[in-house]
């Protein structure tokens, strides 16, 4: 499916060019056209003013920045600015408002749904240098950050404090990044996603002014929660700025375990009976069979089997820890589960994560030179065999290379398809499995997205998940931002 | 400060009348002066058409529905609707925008701050006929209800699932008006609030189109959270019709302890220690020793003495629990806290948490005659020892009776003052002991409300605690609402 986004800005019409966006990604949206115009002399001015050599239209910079992590090719700003402070990024802000200029976020560059791709050109906004760690409140648990801090900063920032920050998407991701795209990850099952973690946000807006939301209560009914209406906005409503997130003790025990199974439904089953049971595991992940002889290819993990596989973590007091431990030991023995092979030392923990962490890269190393997409549904728990199953099954049918792994505690799991590029036909076997799954998903009243976003690839997903609720989505951005400015061609066609 | 709204309707200038609302209430809003229209005729034909007898302009039923249970003096709607479905409410939403008169959702009538007023008329919709409960997914600890289902309603139909719905504000409100004030209450410390309870909504928006927002998965990337947004919108965006719900599986063991203490600041301490450490604890309410002598009397608690009090519950395992009340017994230990007293029967905890319940009305009964009017501040916990001994010092010089109780864990308390409402001096002495706690808590990093919302009474404390956002506020307000048709009056002035 073609479409066409036309940006309505008068008098430029003759200075538009077309740009064609090839769309890697094993979604329903093949081709993105739309009308770029290019960046008018004086704004390119008016920021080497503001920021000097922080704005800069060097081709390497501007090419990192029209890329993420996921299977889209690269589509560059015309040109890329590295704020200090709240008050530039609202200066930078207003600008591109004057000239209605595109603004495109930029934190780490991580995201896996074309966040970062500058269709329309426009300004990128790199928050990178502004990585201060604002305020850490150890006796409300609380702390403020600037956008660019990255989740692992401020966790060896405050580990000596005894607290952590949980959310974990794997990659090393700006916490501004992951608010905005509502991230989550291996401790979500827990702790919750960004939706639970942030307290309250530092906004540019469309016009360029600066807003807070939010505050520091545990909880406050006052006001529309405009904070919940920006976590997840990847960057089209506002550009975040500042975070208040929650933190956590650190717990007094923590365990990790590893659990191979007979078969993946066995292992599902325990999943969905540890959550069922109230069991307050830390992190319940589940990798294939495929998956699993990647990493241990990849991750040199020894000892392990080819075989459908639970990685474990418990956080409690000691005596908490052991009685989880044992709960969902006995839960996997009738489920088929090997014996539990324990990590309780940080370093093994550590390896143990690494190799989950590590899991997107492993499989792309089941082919080289092949690129790694990742789906992304969630569905409610009981609907999980299934799911998983026929997806697995669908997977098995094309032929094609394409390990599961997953937040299965939640629900949320991603088939990681290895695929080549220049073959359209993989692509096209790829696509169709995954819209598939994502119906599938839809269907058992699940989700297109658990943790990914929407981004410039799953536009068409949202609209099957959401129906007339995108009409209402559009009416906000629309308020908020009338000239669509603000990274535009993402979640939504205005 | 006086203020007036004017309703802009073409044509029906001189239909117009002054409407002055007296506002008993002990917040910074004394009197509110409204255009009311006369509802147009052929309106209340048309629902009469619609609804049968099922629409009423009987002053009895609408004088019932121009009150809630705050200090508000009642103003009634002109007209109570009771549809039965989706597409009722949907066709007298359309019929209102047709008219541009006022749409006023209705529950229980059990809120604090005056949302279910009538300041302009208008039309009361009242959903306590769409009480089915929809489904109950056991496997995925959700269900789905209609608005008008009660909490107590809900929590009778699932006990024998072994499930429970731990959103507790005291009264059996429904789940729909808990939705739309973001309710919470005791357990809201280990198991959340609205904004986490609820997965999803059905929202007859202004227009009258019926949407569906959210989902079953438990967690999602996928576009705006209006689930979020609408939660806390107090009727102002749209009429909720049904509300998906997580559940939660009744743990295995629950008991009930309460605890004396020497100094409200040593309850206070160990409620702050007890959070601190991470302590899973599901309840921990104080009561000072004014609330818990009206407690005494009024529930004719036996063995009490007139002391401040922290009433616990814990749920876990039975180890878990026993765990917990060991470090929260040292805890309380230190903080010169006496023995604790234990429920562990149901019989025994139900009478416990009664009592905690009918605190409002055991404050109210130490005078008679008088009427209770609660403030609602919330604080990170750090700072609640400061609040409340600030709080109460300003309480005892002006001479008031004005018992503390709260959800302290949350940072959460209730000064209920039991005030004369014809005596203006007395109302004008509790308004400046609250207006100097909301700014006391404003400064600390609080909200003015931590559960019972803005309606009526607190839109310039809105404006204190949130600022430039609440100009974002209603920029959403009127997109989606653009003739300020729901719920006027509540939350914003438009």
């Amino acid at each position: 499916m073609q479409y066409s986004l036309i940006l309505s800005r008068p008098g430029s019409a003759t200075e538009e060019e077309a740009v064609g966006l090839v769309n890697m990604s094993i979604t329903n949206v093949h081709s993105l056209n739309v009308r770029k115009a290019p960046l008018p002399e004086c704004l390119a001015k008016a920021l080497e003013v503001l920021l000097g050599n922080r704005a800069t239209t060097s081709a390497a910079v501007r090419e990192q920045h029209g890329r993420g992590e996921g299977g889209f090719s690269p589509v560059p700003p015309d040109i890329v600015c590295f704020p200090n402070s709240n008050e530039e990024v609202a200066a930078i802000v207003r600008l591109c408002a004057e000239h209605t200029t595109p603004v495109i976020p930029f934190g780490t560059g991580t995201s896996l749904e074309g966040h970062v791709l500058a269709p329309r050109g426009g300004v990128c906004i790199d928050l990178s240098r502004m990585d201060n760690i604002l305020e850490i409140n150890s006796d409300d648990l609380d702390c403020r950050v600037q956008a660019g801090v990255t989740r692992k900063q401020l966790n060896d920032h405050i580990r000596d404090s005894g607290l952590f920050f949980p959310v974990d998407p794997g990659a090393d991701a700006s916490l501004g990044g992951m608010a905005a795209t509502r991230a989550s990850g291996t401790n979500a099952v827990r702790y919750g996603t960004m939706r639970e973690a942030v307290l309250g946000l530092t906004v540019v807006m469309a016009d360029g002014r600066l807003v807070r939301t939010g505050g520091r209560a545990r909880k406050s009914a006052s006001g529309y929660d405009l904070t919940r209406l920006l976590v997840g906005s990847e960057g089209t409503l506002g550009v975040i700025t500042e975070v208040q997130l929650r933190l956590f003790g650190i717990p007094e025990a923590i365990s990790a375990a590893v659990c191979q199974f007979e078969t993946l439904e066995g292992a599902v089953n325990t999943v969905i009976q540890t959550i069922q049971l109230g069991v307050p595991v830390a992190r319940i992940e589940l990798l294939d069979e495929v998956q699993l002889e990647a990493c241990i290819i990849y991750s040199r993990l020894q000892g392990y089997e080819r075989k459908p596989t639970l990685f474990f973590e418990f956080h409690g007091s000691e005596n908490g820890v052991a009685e989880q431990a044992e709960t969902v030991g006995e839960l996997s023995r009738d489920n088929g589960g090997g014996e539990f092979r324990w990590a309780v030392r940080q370093e093994d923990r550590n390896a143990l994560w690494q190799a989950r962490h590590d899991a997107y890269f492993a499989a792309c190393a089941l082919r080289p030179g092949r690129r790694g997409i990742s789906s992304d549904v969630c569905v409610p728990i009981s609907r999980l065999p299934e799911c998983i199953m026929e997806s697995r099954s669908d997977i098995d049918e094309s032929g094609l290379v394409a390990p599961i792994v997953g937040h299965v505690g939640d629900g949320n799991f991603h088939v990681l398809f290895v695929i080549d590029p220049d073959d359209p036909e993989e692509t096209r076997r790829a696509q169709q499995v995954n819209e598939r799954m994502v119906h599938r998903a839809l269907a058992m009243g699940g989700t297109c997205t658990g943790e990914h976003g929407i981004g410039i690839g799953k536009m068409d997903f949202l609209v099957a998940e959401h129906g007339e609720a995108v009409g209402l989505m559009r009416t906000i951005k629309l308020a908020l931002d009338p000239h669509n400015i603000m990274n535009p061609d993402k979640i939504l066609r205005v």
